[in-house]
């Protein structure tokens, strides 16, 4: 709850866009993990600002510095605190916002709400709290490296530009050699070109960005109010953005028939597996050993270099244009903080299923 | 988790579909609230199997007893535990089922992660699971009123048949006028009549539930991992058979521009609203004032009456026909449950909200 | 927190001295474990009142009906919920106490918390809600059982009557051959007299009860929040008139030495133990495989059917004298409580540690 | 749970003795409370080392700095983390404990549940964890001054050396006018000296200190299982080498008669009090308005710099000598700190009983 996230895993984060940093704690991590530094600063790069010519020219380095909690290499099993500091704001950008609210931004919200706020840079509210997630989420990963789970995300529309099938028919090796993150090298380009289009008007763009779980173990799911797909759901709609989650059919499938959609049990592999995979993994809530898949719609972003009516704090209609730097389109960007949010996600419960029996 | 939803506001369930009963506790329910015990057995009727001839045509009576918590009328603080008995079991008709697993059930998953399972009726995953849901949600409905927060819930879509406008078209008094639950008379029988096609073929279709929130206060949510819409869309995905949550403009949404979807701040009856309402009432992951809307879509619910092909518990191939009583189509038995979760998250969120100032 | 105990293992209570009936609901029990009905009950009925000529003589049948959760003699893994009717309150021994608070009783703080109360029996606040305690511990000893774990306690002080030796000392055995619950019978006796010198007068008297937990496991406790002990303790102080908790040489150690009170390692059965046990089987809040030993101190509970000044519910200066049917001594009865809290404890922090490691 | 204190309020801390530092986040902290930097430094000062001659020589500056929430020097509703880094570690100092277990200290116990440990200075179990307890504490008393509540703790015992009054006899703002913190001059004369001469021998000595809560508003606890006495026994068993906790007349008060020992409800300040406070402020588990008072018990620490046997990591028998600079008695330094757990329990619950009612 509130910056909590998690059951037995718990990730707790703090900071704001324009103060110190940004940071973090991750509590219940197992102990004896080899904890790769490289590789969580990797992650933390995939998210970073300014690394390509699709997003935010803002430059910053954010470099992690784990605080504690592992030990000659590896995890003790103890708390691991992070900090990632803040070197790059800009937060006179923000002097022409104190007075006002930014149309669909939090700040009407988080004003009526706390009954003051941090104008600067979006405060709390803003997207630079996703790398206290691309730490929890590389950490994560590391542990589900050990028990052979494969999590990876991709972007699947833009805007009007949508990939034509579903997962099964992609290369994640492929998703990383373009700046969209797609991995489908026309639809890419397609999609980098819309955004820079979009970009060139000061406006935004959403898109649905699709994530895969694969070998993710039988029984991971804490029926009824803990059904993992819903974890999964409140976790992907709790990134800034997000306005929609389906896994398996989704949406798409309440047309059909059952006699459609049910997935016939099969002998497989000398195991029990399912003939098709509509469900997406999971039936009643819990993972039945087949793949994960699932879609996140993200809107448009707010920031736009446009104007815009809008109100002072004391309720008088003004105009507002944003100044500064900002991301035309998030997905590339958002990719890492899918996967990240699903890898702690599987993580939690993971560990909550070892509970189930003495 | 696991078996309680909600974080102030508690609901904490049990009860398995053919054992003595289902029921419920629920803590943190604030004290002084008028408990009118009609009210609750009202909306328990609600979800009723056999309460319309598009319904399964069990026949449970399903009526509640509060057992603790209410002492001359009102709430005392103090949990409010409650029991329906289960009185219409016919586990006989489960006999079949004893050895095999139902395709697309919770069959197969509960035995993994558990090591056994109550197959009688689905156990633990049965949907009558949902009838402690709805004590829940009518407890929560009777506190809400006292804040004149209004919730409601319709079937808008059932297989390809599907409104045409969004909620702010159609009349809630509407709704409960035909068997469906559908504000639109004429689309309501078109969906009863392919109800009826569906079933009569043994086969069972999906669909789509729009709910509605008006008047909730502002500032209920809790960034960064409580958001009101991520808790909202936590609580729809753990009903039995959603497969899908969007709010605001949803999935929709992703294809327009950030200049369209961005919802301008004016002044509204001497307080600051919004122009537009795309954002669908939550901005930044708290409540703006403006209506909360969200749909929720349902697979084809997995029991048929027509042979599937399955395994048996030890991996043996066989042939699976159901017997017993079924829901063709879940849809108009699942709107008071959207509502009762819906209910439950938004008092808890309100409860919450209330620690944020000394 | 409120009527949830435990984090893993979790017990959820209602109910009110005079309501319908106390119950429960356990949430997170390990699944396949046997769950022996007779046991059960048996455990309730050593906290029954009238099983003595030293305790209340209302009758009360307390029968014990498991409502699900339990399949063919084994647990699921899913909640167990659980009922025990009320059927033989007087409340009219009540009606003189509605308008005024019980000294030393919730009575008054309830009614400035609540708001209103319900008087008869207590409500919330009367012991017998120690009833879902004792079926939540006995399902936590069935799991115990089965990992070897063994838990009793006894009382060890009436009054100025106390115990000489530690628990070391005395054969557990011999706990239930008296009505005291102690295990020297000489000591029982004159404790025995002294209750009944007591309640002849219509006061009450205050105790203490020893607690030891044997063969537990190494490593149960999570730090720095999560102490064993801690937990331990704060379990113990939640029972009704409970007034103090220590463990391993408590109070008594605070003037010794370091060097006196230190536990030397020692090899020990082909591993590592300690020559003494002044620690009392906890290491920076984790056990260590010694026995776990505590004592809780009870005060002399608040009914005593004597006059004593108090006031109305106006403030008015007036005059109280309890009416009804009272122990004049808590502790023969509370014994099994104090077991069932530790059980459940134990259990709790078992499971909790199963995720230590992947 | 683990390393997060807390339901509402919640300090989440992180940190090991001789890693980059010490910290945590304060989640649910209030909006909109002045935040003064120079108090929380203050209240960091009274638990460091080498602030007088009977603590440990060690000089650590421990600066604190925050990270986040507070903006223009308010509080504004959003986490607080902050970091004290570790400044003056001698590592070396613990190279010869690598390979063995001290006695009565956490090294076995972490080795065993854990697999590995940090046995620099303790690692995680090293009471300089404390750090973040004390920030989290300043935090909380600054929001409970503004509702006028007041804490305050003392040294009551050191060895035999014992006050022979209750709180009501001492003035507290005679507390800080000496190193051990005690209100009574001469008796703090008395335990200093007793503390030197331990220290000289190498070894450590134990005590009690006394809290009191005054001010404190009617009303908080939450029932049954989260009482505000069992919630403060909780966090004060918690504490580093505490082996104890009583509240009201605690163990003393068993042998009592209820008749004795029961407050009579009185007519006090135009509102309800009590005659007497044996109670100790806390009725069925909530506060009643009068002043809460309870002991905590401390062990004499585990570190004494004299040989003791042992063994090493794989059961060999050895010697140990502790080097290093080390407290011979903890308690003039862990005022502070039970301080802060009150502070932090009694804003949790103030905080909670806001959800009591719509």
């Amino acid at each position: 709850m509130s910056n909590t996230f998690g059951n037995i895993f718990r990730l707790t984060t703090f900071g704001e866009s324009h103060g110190p940093g940004v940071g973090g704690v991750v509590d219940g991590f197992p102990a004896g993990i080899d904890i790769d530094q490289d590789f969580i600063q990797h992650e933390l790069d995939r998210r970073r600002p300014g690394q390509s010519r699709i997003t935010t020219p803002r430059k910053e380095a954010d470099k992690v510095e784990l605080l504690s909690g592992v030990f000659e290499g590896k995890s003790t099993g103890c708390p691991i605190g992070f900090l990632v500091r803040n070197t790059n704001q800009h937060s006179n950008d923000y002097d022409n916002i104190r007075n006002l609210y930014r149309p669909s931004h939090a700040d009407f919200t988080y004003t009526q709400k706390y009954g003051l706020r941090d104008h600067t840079g979006g405060g709390r509210s803003s997207a630079r709290e996703t790398i206290a997630r691309c730490v929890g989420g590389a950490l994560a990963k590391l542990a589900l490296k050990q028990i052979g789970v494969e999590i990876y995300a991709y972007t699947s529309q833009v805007g009007n530009i949508a990939l034509e099938h579903d997962y099964t028919h992609y290369d994640p090796t492929q998703i990383e050699t373009n700046d969209v993150r797609c991995p489908d090298a026309e639809k890419a380009a397609s999609m980098e070109g819309l955004i820079s289009e979009v970009k060139a008007k000061g406006d935004t763009i959403g898109g649905i960005i699709t994530g895969v779980i694969r070998h993710c173990p039988i029984g991971l799911g804490e029926p009824v109010y803990g059904k993992l797909h819903a974890a999964l759901g409140g976790a992907m709609l709790g990134i800034n953005a997000v306005k929609g989650f389906e896994y398996g059919r989704g949406f798409a499938g309440v047309s059909q028939r059952g006699s459609e959609q049910n997935d016939v049990f099969i002998p497989q592999n000398g195991a029990i597996g399912t003939r098709t995979n509509h469900s997406g993994g999971i039936q009643g809530g819990i993972s039945n050993g087949q793949d994960i898949y699932f879609r996140v719609a993200f809107k448009p972003v707010a920031t736009i270099l446009m104007e815009q009516e809008t109100v002072t704090l004391d309720g008088t209609p003004t105009i507002i244009k944003a100044r500064g730097r900002h991301d035309a389109c998030v997905l590339p960007r958002a990719v890492p903080v899918v996967e990240a949010m699903a890898a702690m996600t599987i993580l939690d419960y993971y560990l909550l299923n070892k509970t189930t029996h003495l």
